[in-house]
């Protein structure tokens, strides 16, 4: 397998966009997708850019990719935060996604911050055994809670 | 009541971390909160600080206060996550967890993220009722998973 994993660059965008995509259709929210290239451009690769990106590249063809920035743990210090973690359906069960995690937790350790964090679908039980086998704790009592915009607008009555 | 809510400084490290404990306490957690005030202070208040922290300030004491940092979602963009809204258990059901909750979607808004995102214990349902009825969703399905660095190291035999 001629697998190659590098930091995403501007060039790789659209690819990104159609893996984050696919994600979305994969997690049952087919329509959530409002990000564009140049949403992406301008936040990954502008002056500060708020996330970083690896890709998986198979053939000359992106596969896969894990995107993440810093966060912060009260308890713990800093922090990463894995957003995303996808293989494209095709090229699953070949250990692409393990070459990307591992890459994120390599670079979590190189940067010495405190934990690695991400959020997982319930029902995704094949994930969640691979993240547990990996001595990765799964937290099913901590939920998320999500307010957007338009519903903060509202609420603040602006 | 003499309340107000400013941005947290220097000098509120000590009481910070305080609620901080205080609020590990009672998500059962009593010994999880490895942070000092020296990593708060660097961390918040360096070169390069990585939260912002808003107090509520009761006749010039801090009973309470929210941290919170950029993150970023694939599917929306630029977004923030609260990652601790606290209020001293002497002080709760006067409304001041709701003034510094929105506290920070006014800043959100102000700085116009997509949206607002933090976690939640399942078993804590006067929260989430109270967020429900601002209009955030309360997303069961998605739950959290962690690593420490030690096991991160433990994982890739470094």
């Amino acid at each position: 397998m001629n697998l190659k994993v590098r930091k995403g660059e501007q060039r790789d965008i659209k690819s990104i966009l159609d893996l984050i995509t696919e994600l979305a259709i994969f997690e049952k929210e087919p329509t959530a997708v409002e990000i564009t290239v140049d949403d992406l451009l301008n936040d990954g690769f502008g002056e500060t850019p708020v996330f970083k990106i690896f890709v998986a590249e198979l053939d000359t063809k992106i596969v896969g990719m894990a995107l993440f920035y810093e966060r912060y743990s009260t308890w713990k210090g800093r922090a990463i935060h894995l957003e995303d973690l996808i293989v494209t359906q095709k090229h699953r069960g070949k250990g692409i996604g393990k070459v990307l995690y591992d890459k994120v937790l390599n670079f979590a350790l190189e940067k010495g911050v405190k934990r690695v964090a991400w959020e997982v679908l319930s029902w995704n039980t094949p994930a969640i055994e691979f993240y547990k086998s990996t001595g990765a704790l799964y937290l099913d009592d901590w939920n998320v809670c999500q307010i957007s915009d338009k519903s903060i607008q509202k609420y603040l009555g602006k």
